[in-house]
């Protein structure tokens, strides 16, 4: 027990109040199933009070079996000068139904008398009172010491005398929030020492981000006795966010052998989070420990020789142990180990020292000076390369596409594509209309194509970004698209640059189909040998 | 002195090992003026000898007279079996002129034996003497112990050994890193100790973020009695980056009453940070600690009633102390009174029980539920507002637009737009080309409506990004537009939302120049009273 460590997920509650975030019941119950596969012990979820949106969600999570969370309500000690039973909120807390129950109740005296505006005794009896009540009703009580850290250094026995009656309620877990999430690591230790010191129950601590240190003051607090960490999977939350889990759960797994979530699910850690991000309609910080993009890519050339040679010499853990990947980086710094390795997947007979290297090296220099980028648009880097080898034949050439767009009146679509094409001397003419541009002119051209390369039909995009660059030229600014496509087996990622939306998408989407002509007749082949 | 905290900072180094990052010799002069005027002490800005861009920096840095930072260049210790006067890299070195150098040494015996695949001893006289040598030209050697805390992890004796021979060859400082950024911040207050109480030199730290937690190690070496903070202005650098000197800096001046930067430079960190940004064509991530948009957002209904009371209720600090602004988010879980108070700024008769109260914020929720968000649109806010309580008349009418895209062959422009505009019952047609389909449309808008408005030719666009929602739609998705607009005097921003970016991207221009033309006419009132 002494090396396991709970975890107490908010992101449908704390998270839900990070700005940007707006959670439907399907996203709720979604998110919920994942943190469970995961191993998560308790999922903070919301008031059924507080919002129809919850109520229906504690209404559908009912008939839902949770393999390992336990489903957690959300809700404030009793308000001032009423009986706990008078309390609305904490009412509607019971409709809930689950097992265990957080109260976040004051613990910073300034918070008492100047906020809620009540006397410092009456906000004792509150605490006490509305846990001893729950627990009566036969619940499992949570108590989170808001602004515990700040109460602390203001007024230190104050502080511990709210804690004090959450135990004398029979609150199961103490929590020391800090809840503007200023505090300095070596501070929440010696205070969440003094706690685990003095209290008989277990101890959970709770962080913001607003100083930048929401997962060290995590982890010092564990490392002065805490057994619980709360936070929010991908760390979204109130401001600056809380504790980031993804980040936690890791480093006290991997560096301090403490087990928070399943036996075998840290290697799920990476996938999960993007999929919680999905749902939430997030991106993740490309630099986001453990789970980021660029968390094990390596862009120095010594940097990557030194991974070449002990992935460890520049890795703090191997990302393989949590279900990311190493990548080297191509650009001015890295060197040109990282672009021969992709050269010779194409031509394995090309060296170092190569004058085809040179020349792929510098033509990809050329594309980032304009505004490309190659990472994560691998299929975008093949096709350069076979170009530059003449290891291409173009697939079909394009004779022209012409796009009108209108304002929307009659017609559904505001836009149509028409398109020529030609292959193998047949020329091609179609038509489709779209949402936008983009849209009709994407169909226009699978459209045309289809006719001669059928497989293409199983071929969809499943992401597509943009990103506009030198955003102060506004709308005359350069812009990359970039573009995820599948076809049931396979994924891959291109890249087009342009001034125009609809040239650099038309760049990414020739880029796919061609990436995708080219590997079904590599696989032909193969089969064939 | 004491009290003083001397800030190291190398953004263009380490950032620039950042992936995505790519400065030109222009952008880093830019950056590098930015950081004198803040105040920090070194400015550490690459080597001549790595690549051709860094030498035209330093050549042209010779010409600029810096107030307050020292340009530092940076280096590697000899190479292993040559006299430091045959080592290329450093004899490159010594052509950036600068009067501070920064050396790296290896510090871990692992990397001495396995990587760069020398002895012991070796590294330690490479150490040695390429500080010497560099000491005997007349420069200042911060020497930056690579791996220091792995090193003193896995062989303590020799990790301390190495410091020695930095601080015998004439080093200045001593600067332990956490290279992989794997280490927790306790760790890094014990060994920092240990540093300190042992060399008579001063000591700096250098922290990686892998784990998470890069500021608060930096802020434990400095608890430690560090003296120098190493890192980057906006965190980024190899892999999940560095310390993020944006955090660290008002963490040790607003809660510690350290020094760190110019007396009246903290006010001015937002919105450095967002001019590096711009520079390094990087997004700051909403959430930042301090200088990110969230930072003093405020969403919950319970947070922004006691920021109302009293702002440290909810706030770590007052945001106006780094130039940072408090914004209350509207929202489900915000309740009325945000709204309310943007009514009351078009309407203040309207109270919280009237009924357009409700007709408003029933409209804004159908708004946000197909794709909109008001956090940092307040035009559009306030243009729904106006039409919802009849305090609105159209500018102008649109009649048609039509746009005719096609690929790029004779024509400059890939879009031509036009449009015709009915303003008092006059019309007016008029065309334009553009680079893609968008600046084609708002240039013809622009002409159309100038021959009635000439005001509008001080507007201009600073700022437009696109972000694809529900980006598994692919094409077909929604897609918000976000622009920002100024007049030269104020600035504004707008927001549309439509499966078609050009529609998007039509509804927030319409209401960039309706919002300028509606305080335009509220001006002249004003004046007129």
């Amino acid at each position: 027990m002494k090396n396991n460590i709970v975890v107490f997920d908010t992101t449908l509650r704390d998270g839900a109040q990070a700005e940007g975030i707006s959670f439907s019941v399907e996203d709720k119950i979604k998110i919920t199933l994942a943190l469970d596969k995961m191993g998560v012990t308790y999922v903070e979820a919301g008031n059924p009070g507080s919002n129809p949106k919850d109520l229906e969600y504690f209404k559908r999570m009912k008939e839902i079996q949770l393999k390992h969370a336990r489903l957690t309500a959300f809700g404030s000690t009793r308000r001032a000068g009423i009986p706990v039973k008078d309390d609305k909120n904490l009412q509607s807390l019971l409709k809930a139904n689950t097992k265990d129950v957080a109260i976040f109740g004051k613990s910073w005296d300034f918070h008492v008398t100047d906020i809620i505006k009540t006397s410092l005794d009456e906000n004792l009896s509150m605490i006490q009172d509305t846990i001893a009540y729950l627990k009566n009703k036969g619940k499992n009580i949570i108590f989170d010491a808001e602004h515990f850290f700040d109460g602390y250094k203001n007024n230190q026995e104050y502080a511990m005398k709210t804690l004090k009656a959450a135990v004398d309620g029979g609150a199961e877990w103490l929590v020391l929030c800090d809840t503007n999430g200023g505090f300095f690591p070596l501070e929440i230790f010696e205070i969440t020492k003094h706690v685990v010191d003095s209290f008989p129950v277990k101890v959970g601590i709770h962080c913001h981000n607003d100083g930048g240190m929401a997962v060290a003051n995590t982890i010092s607090a564990v490392e002065a006795g805490a057994q619980q960490v709360q936070g929010t999977f991908l760390g979204f939350g109130e401001r600056c966010g809380n504790a980031n889990l993804s980040t936690v759960i890791p480093n006290l797994q991997l560096k301090r052998q403490k087990s928070c979530i399943l036996g075998n699910q840290l290697q799920n850690l990476t996938s999960t989070a993007r999929y919680i991000a999905e749902i939430a309609n997030v991106s993740i910080n490309e630099r986001e420990p453990y789970i980021g993009n660029c968390a094990f890519s390596h862009k120095g050339g010594m940097h990557i020789d030194g991974v070449n040679k002990a992935h460890h010499s520049f890795e703090h853990v191997n990302p393989t142990l949590v279900g990311n990947e190493r990548r080297f980086l191509m650009s001015e710094v890295s060197g040109r180990s990282t672009v021969l390795s992709e050269i010779r997947k194409v031509d394995p007979s090309i060296t170092k020292e190569s004058d085809e290297a040179q020349r792929i090296i510098d033509l990809l220099k050329e594309y980032e000076h304009v505004g490309y980028q190659f990472e994560g648009a691998e299929a975008t880097v093949e096709l350069l390369i076979r170009k530059k080898l003449g290891k291409y034949k173009p697939f079909f050439q394009l004779k022209y596409y012409k796009i009108i767009g209108e304002d929307q009146a009659s017609n559904e679509y505001s836009s149509t594509a028409y398109i020529k094409v030609n292959v193998n001397n047949e020329d091609e003419i179609s038509i489709a209309e779209g949402n936008g541009p983009v849209n009709a002119l994407d169909k226009a051209l699978r459209k045309a194509l289809e006719v001669f390369y059928p497989e293409l039909k199983d071929v969809h995009l499943t992401d597509y970004k943009v990103r506009v660059l030198d955003t102060n030229d506004a709308t005359a600014a350069t812009v990359r698209v970039l573009i995820e496509s599948t076809d049931g087996v396979n994924v891959w990622n291109t890249v087009g640059v342009s001034t125009d939306i609809i040239k650099a998408s038309w760049i990414a989407l020739v880029d796919s189909i061609e990436y995708k002509l080219l590997k079904d007749i590599e696989q032909k082949k193969e089969a064939f040998l």
